[in-house]
């Protein structure tokens, strides 16, 4: 080893889920919305002045950020943009993460939590999930650094009721409490009903999966002015403009047609519910899903098998390779037609079996 | 204070640079470049598939990768991209300055270094600039943690010689040594032909000022592999889609137009040749400008006033209001047209003083 790789900074590398790229494919493995974008995206990208590029663009995403405000009913003071919700969550951990004491989270969960806690050199304590996977509040009474669960929960699907985090906030007011709502849009109420109520409580959402925009990389925190401060006085120290002219039109376009926003969700809720049918039908189990994808186990097949049967189809889901969850698919919810294709490729597969 | 403000971290807030947005200005202030981006890149936002946007874009951003990679014959795993330049030092800062012993940099230089270096935690030492601007090797042969400057160097346009380069290198070969390109389109040898000689220098470049995209937000590092993978795991670890789906399709556009790339730098470093003769005329001094900006005092007017005066009449250049560079403003060299009014407005100005 040379001397300057002494200095460099040593983490678990993070593996991206696998995007495979074939004109044939079923892609039902990460969550993304098989809708495309709302109409008028295509309208702002023939009207995009390209000259405007050779420009900066505006550093506080003014027009994103007065856009999300105006739809979500807070002040432009208690929204915060960043590139995707990862880069807000990342963002997020080093702003409100800086105590000795661990922070916590449940031990089924989305898989960066500890790789930022890591790169950040952060504490952490995982909690684990009822057997169920629902959270349980007291896991998060005693004295922490922090609080970040996503609602619902990924993998499972599992949506937790605002009282239960009405219950964590009300234990936890000495700290930062985030609620990662990436999938909140296919579930029941979002926590920010309580940022008014709480100055603590920080929620982010995406505009990748609901918003089908997983590809333009936009996601936001929604808290008190407080919280919002502290995040960009971050932010700023780090990257002054991250939100790039595209993103800034796009992502405006996306929040004003709230009509097609939720026809896609009401068309991707629908398919859930059948996709619900099917799978049982077929003998598989599942927490009840609250979120575009469904965690689905299977009494006689092994997870792993399947997820290979499958894949030699190319039609790809989900599979963690992890203690407890290893015996569970994620199915993304795609369009009827796709989840046609799966529930008849797993009806011969399994008749065969 | 209430006590989750404990736990966040504290930052001197980096305020970034201001952007007036007046159809009637002339904006010299921000060092963006006075032509539009190549024009292949209208054709890619007409042709832009909309629905890609639903799916993420390449974490690898092999597209982006391979096209930087042909056009600098590298390997492509010799190419770091990120959301631009200011996105590819963070993750520099934060990837090799792992040291308890002080990074090296200016005293004079691009002024979020500091910010960085405090944001991370990492301690740094500032080595005064000679009177003349030049960066004087010597003050970088002792024990550090790392060393960065950029070249030309910012705010004052100066080049530095790649025989400086290598003289730092070879005295710094237990670190990683970071050199900021930022505007070396504009100047002279990059220091690019040492990456294969040194594996501990890292060469940072932009895609914001010589190719005519500073709100696309796209900037790229060019090293040996294994500083490269490196920067990757921490990125992965940080945010695993950093580049959205536009940013790669124009991004490749604008490194493919290799034509339009020397025309538009052989009109700028023309008009740069022609505003140092006017501001000499006028009786300005400057160090002799290698970067799409010029850094310009008189013996006779405060910077303070003249920045003043230039921004009464919509003509926005940079203003540092810091020691030693506070009599100096830095012009950004726009279009003949605008550094016509700009001269034709300092002149009548300097007439009535």
């Amino acid at each position: 080893m040379k001397a300057w790789q002494d200095k460099v900074r040593r983490v678990t590398p993070y593996t991206p889920g696998e995007q495979p790229n074939k004109a044939s494919m079923i892609k039902l493995n990460t969550n993304e919305n098989p809708y495309p974008p709302a109409p008028g995206v295509r309208r702002i990208l023939d009207s995009f002045d390209e000259d405007r590029l050779r420009l900066y663009p505006d550093p506080a995403a003014t027009s994103l950020v007065a856009a999300l405000a105006d739809r979500y009913g807070v002040g432009r003071d208690q929204v915060f943009v960043g590139v995707g919700s990862d880069d807000v969550l990342a963002m997020a951990f080093l702003t409100f993460f800086n105590s000795d004491k661990p922070i916590f989270f449940p031990d089924i969960t989305y898989s960066f939590y500890p790789v930022w806690a890591d790169l950040y050199r952060i504490p952490y304590e995982t909690k684990a999930l009822r057997e169920d996977f629902s959270i349980r509040a007291e896991d998060y009474y005693p004295d922490n650094g922090g609080v970040i669960f996503p609602n619902p929960n990924a993998p499972t699907s599992r949506y937790e009721s605002l009282s239960l985090i009405r219950d964590v906030l009300d234990h936890n007011q000495d700290v930062v409490v985030i609620i990662d709502e990436a999938y909140i849009d296919f579930a029941g109420e979002s926590a920010l009903s309580l940022v008014a109520e709480y100055d603590n409580l920080l929620v982010v959402q995406t505009f990748s999966k609901s918003r089908s925009m997983a590809g333009m990389r936009i996601g936001y925190a929604i808290g008190q002015p407080d919280l919002i401060r502290a995040l960009n006085d971050v932010k700023y120290s780090f990257n002054s403009y991250t939100m790039n002219q595209t993103s800034l039109a796009i992502g405006v376009e996306a929040v004003r047609d709230e009509a097609y926003f939720r026809r896609t969700l009401d068309m991707i809720c629908a398919t859930r519910e059948a996709a619900k049918a099917s799978f049982t039908e077929l003998g598989f189990t599942f927490p009840e899903p609250s979120a575009n994808f469904i965690f689905v186990t299977h009494p006689d097949y092994e997870a792993a098998e399947l997820f290979k049967a499958l894949r030699e189809k190319d039609i790809y889901v989900r599979y963690f390779d992890k203690p407890v969850i290893n015996r569970y698919l994620r199915v993304t919810i795609g369009t009827d037609e796709q989840m046609a294709a799966l529930f008849a490729f797993l009806k011969s597969y399994m008749k065969k079996g």
